[in-house]
């Protein structure tokens, strides 16, 4: 129990100390990235470019994985937000299709971007529901729109997984892909999910 | 350099020993499993059950992940073996969709009985490419006997992606869809990809 009354004034102070702490670090850990790539990154230099001590970022991120995951979801929410209110056709005004091939080539580059990032970030980040979420719900709605029969969720999912970082590097790092040969099998498979009703179905 | 002769005679022993360790750990590795689960599973466990010392299975193996990555190689050779010549459909005889749907019902059973093992293989196994490029290759095989054109490469990689574990933890264990229900949404995903010429090249 607190018997000292200015713990009531010192807690905001702390807390927005801890919150610039939190920013300048993840500033910091960006502008490394940025410099050196992920795999050389490690606590003490974000630290020291943020000019906190090394404890700071393991009180703020818990781990250096920690640390990754929070950045990576910074991005996450920054992309999401070109979804949601970005211009278009990424964002709201154009056609249902032109939003759904602008959706599958932004997100195969944010995550060629962040693929090394969402490997740091590990178990952490990798299995985020709430992201994956995101993207199978506004593919579903764009299919929806696009008065595609089926299960939409299903599909939806199914459209979204061939652009996971693991494909990825299936397809680009270990199979010689370029970005534009991804991308135009990925419409060729956008095309194809619109275009026909299933065989299956119809029979 | 050896200046024993008797190490000429001994060595083969030794390979002996170790293979028949290495066999025995994996077999009561596999029983462990069967009845305690993997999570549960400790290294002193295998050992004891293999009636070899703990040292063995890390000789043998290198790590607890080891263990789980030979396991999954064992496990994944006997599937593999199955599509390469087993019985129809899965197996070669049926026509190419038959072999093509029970090659997507099989492999999605496979994976839900393997996930436990598979995580717990970690990175040890799971990006493991030679394990995808056999079953893309197989999906690209039967794509091809379909007449499908495109990029039938990017194609199998695509039909493949959904029938990964992470997939599959989403829809299943997150979203609560059942076996059942994945299967026909893969089918009829299918059935579009084989039916339909794609408008984009089409245009």
């Amino acid at each position: 129990m607190p018997k000292d009354l200015p713990l009531i004034t010192t807690a905001p102070v702390v807390r927005r100390d801890a919150a610039r702490n939190r920013e300048a670090l993840l500033r910091a850990a960006a502008e490394l990235i940025e410099s050196c790539g992920v795999d050389d990154l490690t606590t003490e230099a974000v630290a020291a470019r943020a000019g906190v001590g090394k404890g700071t970022v393991f009180r703020r991120f818990g781990s250096r994985e920690g640390l990754m995951a929070s950045l990576l979801n910074h991005r996450e929410e920054e992309w999401q937000a070109s979804v949601i209110s970005g211009p278009p056709p990424l964002g709201p005004g154009a056609p249902p299709m032109e939003r759904l091939l602008a959706f599958g080539a932004s997100r195969l580059r944010h995550h060629r971007e962040q693929a090394a990032l969402i490997e740091a970030a590990g178990t952490t980040w990798g299995e985020n529901y709430a992201v994956l979420g995101f993207v199978s719900l506004h593919v579903r709605m764009l299919l929806s729109q696009l008065g595609v029969q089926g299960d939409l969720g299903y599909l939806a999912t199914a459209l979204v997984a061939p652009l996971g970082v693991p494909v990825l590097r299936q397809l680009m790092d270990a199979g010689g892909m370029s970005e534009a040969q991804v991308v135009a099998g990925w419409n060729d498979l956008v095309a194809r999910v619109v275009a026909q009703p299933s065989a299956t179905r119809s029979s």
